[in-house]
């Protein structure tokens, strides 16, 4: 009865005490630093909360859910959102809980579960190699598409890219001859494929609302400042340089990072292989696609038909329940579902409240009166390249957005950049910046880890691709943008 | 990848078709029924819902879960809660996810997952059992006395039951071989036990005034009538048919819901074996000490400092999670919490709502109007019968409470029925009739969630112990009050 669980012996030590002493202590000294002039005691209390919880999250002190139980404890208990009012506290520290933005991204971990049971994530992905695959350039093309096609519903771009794309990568490279542990053949076709398809992930991640779980997060920080977008509406604006992306990347990496195979005659053979292998396409898949088609539709015209995101997203999961595609205990099972749903309840809580409590808006100001003159179009490009570039120092996508997406937004509002253009770049940008390290988004350390790719390759080739996102997504967005009367 | 999960292979077919169609057809009925005059049709429409989501969970038509997304669905996409609104319909139908009830509820699920992995669970039971082992009726007194003992110090039933009493009793039953995953062994003892402690909570509830959270809400409304009750004349009005209770209902539970075990002559010696085989008191199993003592004492001096009863449970999950007794993958994986934290908050939802738009206001009026002529002595026990059974429809003691124990307080003191006398009565039938069903009172999912007693078998058993209740604390409750000069 006492026996210790599988995961207890053979997960690492998840508590790591210099860092948490170190976020603790930070959190202490920010604490009891005086609030600036301007500043509210508990709104600079909150901060303090807050950024010793993103530290930690970056010094990797515990899990993230463990760090966010903390902080919830730690808002609940002091009472920096309503002092003197301790149900009131902790009401308002677990309000989060309730936001229909969290539950989008919850339930659409569930349906994503869905493509791995069923198979028809990896069908998918070998029918685009069977008529694309003759050649390194056709399976990157394939296995970028693949993956685009699933980043609509499967917005752990983790799962995604991790679940899903990363082992038929690896298998097809591995038979092309590409293996990892005989460094001599991994730029046959395997280190090209690695970075390719983790470039097309972020693209994917960048172009859909439910392409990745900070993408929402950023919707609903944009909304505490007004600005609203649908899903509709992101995807409308990421279209155009999104799929300039699509087309450019695989063409412009095999340039610059060639595989030294120039035909894969024998990838289309072995995708007809496993295919084969599959049988024909069972009735889960086919319950699987029509849930997947009716999501798809409902996102597309939920601003004509007045259906909420997230409402479409609990329509997908009851109709793969009800089909039993879906079992209530895989969903209970889905334990990476529940572990976002708490560390993105807790940080939008806290990110949300310094914007109530009037934080944020102060910050933007300051920066405002700093730059004051410069003109919102240069302000604009440095906002973003801010963004960007300070994500070297992130080893999360989601703790990035938390803490710099709002303070960023409304720096440049106050600056006089178009609200709508700042807000859907910064929400762009979120994904983009995964280009530059190893650690710097969710599947990147999967990729990384199937060790084609050298680090110091991964870094450069990560910085010149990264240079070559903002151009497209700057430049031709930027047209684009002006075009549809964005700004 | 796709390899099918255990759970997914050994669980039976989840979806009861001919259930789910009646279900779903009543529903589709009442819906199409006009609303009553006095009704807001929306209001009628999630009358609907509601109904037809206890309906199949009471005839099983899938698990509660899949119920509860497909409740959310329909309560979203028809708009009920907010006609034409889709973001605000969907924001509403999930907004009690971030009730600090629900996660009360949840966290304490958590903690208890402490005392099983430590063992210190186990050892608490093995010495309950060395000293009160020899029969499960002994077992059973012992919970229900150390229950009572902290009932007036600990407000929150639900903590009460679920964080303290719950894996005591359930450690208790797995060391008797009451496994919660044999089915063919819950009837052992751990049925029974589960049954026991929950309705020996009610009773701790129902004496105290601080017994419950929504006795001081009772208090307050009678005040407002002009009606004054203190903590001593509640507890000197319930201690008769409190102890009575605290006497006969393990005994009569015994009776009719025996437990396999009779005798366990065997316990005693096992008990005692088993400490020794244990061991002394390892680190964790102190530190798990320690948490649940800081638990204890803020639970008690809550009101003190001015520490709210959830705020105190993520405190104790942060302790158990820095000092590594739990791991984040512990939380993650502890299915049930997840489960539950769902389905509470979806029909919390609903009955919340049936509240705001006025359905249960018109219900209490409706039948004021029936009642009209009658004398007291009938009307009182009409009264509290409509109030006991009322909660039906309830998922929330407090929420019945904040609805109807007014308004029938009302009804019956015009009605000439001595104030004071259906002021306690009311407000003793506010924890009594929790007994109903497994969503009747805070404290009920966590022990429905142990798995040891069938839906079924709540639900009858629970009716019965119900009309028990009714007729201790109205018969002998009544002479009591009599003889006390309260009426």
């Amino acid at each position: 009865m006492t026996k210790p669980s599988v995961a207890a012996i053979v997960l690492p030590k998840e508590i790591q005490l210099i860092p948490l002493l170190i976020t603790v202590v930070v959190g202490l000294v920010i604490w009891f630093i005086p609030a600036p002039e301007g500043v509210k005691p508990q709104a600079w209390h909150l901060l303090a909360i807050f950024l010793a919880t993103i530290l930690g999250i970056i010094l990797k002190a515990s899990p993230m859910g463990t760090l966010c139980m903390m902080a919830i404890a730690v808002v609940a208990i002091t009472g920096v959102l309503a002092p003197g009012d301790p149900a009131k506290s902790v009401t308002l520290a677990l309000s989060s809980f309730g936001d229909k933005v969290i539950w989008l991204i919850g339930i659409s971990f569930f349906i994503a579960r869905g493509f791995i049971k069923t198979g028809l994530g990896s069908r998918i992905a070998y029918i685009f190699i069977k008529f694309f695959g003759k050649s390194p350039l056709g399976l990157a093309y394939s296995l970028g598409a693949a993956d685009l096609i699933l980043a609509p519903a499967i917005p752990s771009n983790t799962a995604r890219g991790g679940g899903i794309i990363y082992p038929i990568m690896k298998s097809m490279s591995m038979s092309l001859g590409s293996m990892p542990d005989k460094p001599e053949t991994h730029r046959k076709v395997g280190a090209y494929l690695t970075l390719n398809s983790y470039y097309m992930n972020l693209i994917g991640s960048a172009m859909f609302l439910t392409g990745t779980a900070s993408n929402p997060m950023a919707q609903k920080f944009a909304a505490g400042m007004g600005i609203h977008f649908t899903w509709m509406s992101w995807f409308w604006a990421a279209i155009v340089p999104g799929m300039a992306s699509v087309v450019i990347i695989p063409y412009l990496l095999y340039k610059i990072f060639p595989p030294e195979l120039k035909t894969t005659p024998e990838a289309p053979a072995m995708a007809v292989q496993k295919l084969k292998e599959m049988g024909a396409i069972t009735k889960n898949e086919w319950l699987m696609l029509l849930a997947f088609a009716i999501l798809l539709v409902l996102w597309v015209t939920g601003d004509i038909f007045k259906i909420d995101a997230t409402t479409t997203a609990f329509i997908g999961l009851t109709i793969l329940l009800l089909t039993q595609v879906l079992t209530w205990d895989d969903v209970k099972s889905e334990k990476g579902a529940w572990d976002t749903i708490v560390w993105f309840a807790t940080l939008v809580m806290m990110a949300g409240q310094l914007n109530s409590l009037g934080f944020i808006p102060w910050f933007g100001h300051l920066i405002q009166v700093q730059l004051l003159g410069l003109s919102w179009t240069i302000a604009f490009p440095i906002i973003v390249l801010v963004y960007f570039f300070s994500h070297y120092l992130f080893a999360s996508a989601t703790a990035h957005v938390a803490a710099m997406y709002a303070a960023l937004l409304a720096v440049g509002v106050a600056m006089g950049v178009p609200p709508m253009l700042l807000a859907l770049m910064l929400g762009f940008t979120g994904s983009l910046y995964g280009t530059l390290t190893h650690y710097a988004h969710g599947p990147a350390p999967v990729f990384f880890g199937s060790g084609y790719v050298e680090i110091k390759q991964w870094w450069t080739i990560g910085l010149l691709i990264g240079i070559v996102f903002l151009a497209i997504w700057m430049g031709l967005g930027g047209l684009w943008w002006k075009v549809t009367g964005i700004y």
